[in-house]
């Protein structure tokens, strides 16, 4: 998508140097627009430990790049194969919720397997990389195709007024390769002719609504505006709210949507408001061994100061050598605890349906299974 | 309650010094412990409109004094009876949602009323003030002692075991003279030996549960957690929350509430998990005139710049000048418009009870106007 008019994916291979991996250091969103180049398994890890990279897709795509950089700085000879061990265990162990993440590397090992000579498993794996982000773009592309005609149908209902669409957190293409999961409907329909306005969560802790999901928006020239988390369920009480489209972390067989801490609260009030409430995601999200998320789906408690300190540009009134510097103020008292839980489970009966990349199905066993009945898994 | 080991109230009479009255300046809490004298009707009016002093309970108190501020600074002879009209009007206008406000402004002038001279009149008016302000302290230790019931109740089923409570915002003694409303059982119940620890929801966009309630907790020595606004659900979802409690700034004769934004959120979740959520009220609180909350409270919209813009303690790496001021950062970008919705209405059918001073009663209008059968206005 457009970043200054400019058409950008979120990570991509450095044209003319095959050791190196782009990404958007999006820490530094929306204030500044850095790009990082990556070049070890190490950096790669720190990149998705730090949240250089974030979203269920891209992490996925980095940690697949990354298993790619693995192959080609590791030892040759017989270390090679425990190096690349090494590597996946690294890469899987920096973000626990995230499934894509394991799939990925899971992936890119056997893929390399299926070769003897290290050239041919760094051909594969580089090859596979790229087939990963690619699929990742063109999933969301369906999804966006899929989602639009939700948003359409509601465009019409309402004669071609304004169609408000509220989102939560950053499942927007800086959180997959390119489109985005929720955010993809939203674009296409835009493509599309359809009028359209987003009520962006800011998303605390990160704020990633506020910062990422509020810039994306903004460089596509999308009519949108940040409110606090809070916010939605009066918006939503006061007919201000058409429907929500948020993506997913990790989906359950049967449909519950693990997704950035408050979701939840926002598909309550959805169901208390009869506002349709939609997660985007692609398959792979979906994690088919498991049915009840609030059980099987273990919640990734972060550091207290992502709660504790707020990071944003610096507006100080006066010279100051620190002006417009990106910095962070504390806001509560100095010695009061914090505790900081990243995800939460929107039980399915909360979801009105999933938009994946096969279309769109409701959200329980029977839908899904319908929609995906290669995938299911017999227990 | 304490702070620093010393009781205080949130607003009091300067000894020694009639024409000044007292208050901490809480635009500068946690961080900062700044006590302000103010004068005259227009300083207690920005006050109140700029936040130096906030919460229902304690801007009712602080316009009363604002009342006694304009008697005493008046000019003398025919303009007094005008000038009190102009003050009365000017402190009413400071905040439209809060329903005290214009309630201690009101009872100000119909007691000077009763008054010919303007040396009676400033008596009346600081005799009024001084009710006020004992009545609502006296009022509040009411509340906390039907309410720390409730606590006792929970701390009896779990065995002695931690009660955990979930409170938004502040509606601390900070918000009112003393006590509190929502943390007055908490309050009383610790007073009482009661093992209890507080979910303290940071409450966005201004961060008064961070700032405020986290500041007043850590100084009476309560155990507490700071969680962002999104974490509440999660934590009833998991058994974390034993009982929801916050306070009101109008509450409907049909129990209603209209509280800080994203009252109505926490009380979904509530509800979905059979958390019991009470809010905590002075009767002046109740506004008897209306019924359907949804309908008939006005929803405050603040400047959205109170979205755009957070502040807190400057932590900067490094040598500057700024360091350990109190400054403000933006978050999204510059050019991303943002909304600033105050309040929502929580309706009375995801409300448990109301905890006021005369008992604890249901949150629907046969309840209430049993407890308050002198309060019910015949339509």
């Amino acid at each position: 998508m457009k970043v200054n008019g400019k058409a950008y994916r979120s990570i991509w291979e450095k044209p003319g140097d095959e050791g190196i991996i782009q990404i958007i250091d999006q820490r530094w969103l929306p204030h500044k627009f850095i790009i990082e180049g990556l070049r070890t398994v190490d950096e790669v890890s720190a990149a998705i430990r730090d949240m250089h990279v974030r979203g269920a897709p891209l992490i996925g795509v980095a940690a697949a790049y990354g298993m790619y950089l693995a192959a080609i700085t590791a030892p040759k000879g017989s270390r090679f194969d425990t190096y690349l061990i090494e590597s996946a265990e690294k890469l899987i162990s920096t973000r626990p919720t995230a499934v894509n993440l394991a799939w990925a590397v899971g992936r890119q090992m056997a893929n390399m397997n299926k070769f003897y000579s290290v050239s041919e498993k760094i051909v594969s794996a580089l090859t596979t990389a790229r087939h990963i982000a690619d699929d990742d773009a063109g999933q969301c592309r369906k999804i966006g195709e899929h989602g639009a005609k939700l948003i359409r149908e509601i465009s019409e209902r309402k004669s071609g007024e304004t169609v408000n669409i509220l989102t939560h957190c950053n499942a927007g293409w800086l959180a997959t390769v390119d489109w985005g999961t929720a955010t993809a409907p939203i674009y296409m329909a835009r493509n599309q002719g359809i009028d359209l306005h987003v009520w962006v969560d800011e998303t605390r802790p990160r704020n990633q609504g506020a910062k990422l999901t509020a810039w994306e928006l903004g460089h596509e020239g999308i009519n949108h505006t940040v409110i606090t988390d809070n916010a939605g369920g009066h918006l939503m009480q006061h007919g201000l709210v058409d429907m929500a489209i948020v993506g997913s972390d990790r989906t359950t067989a049967a449909g519950d949507v693990a997704n950035k801490i408050g979701t939840y609260l926002k598909a309550l009030a959805a169901l208390d408001n009869n506002v349709p409430f939609y997660a985007a995601l692609p398959s792979t999200t979906i994690d088919w061994s498991i049915e009840d998320g609030l059980k099987d789906i273990p919640i990734e408690q972060r550091n207290a100061d992502e709660v504790r300190f707020v990071d944003g540009l610096y507006k100080h009134q006066g010279n100051c050598q620190c002006e417009n510097e990106i910095t962070e103020v504390l806001v509560p008292p100095e010695g009061s605890p914090a505790a900081n839980y990243a995800f939460d489970v929107t039980p399915s009966r909360l979801v009105t349906g999933l938009i994946t990349e096969r279309g769109i199905c409701l959200a329980n066993k029977e839908s899904i299974a319908e929609l995906f009945p290669d995938k299911i898994i017999d227990k």
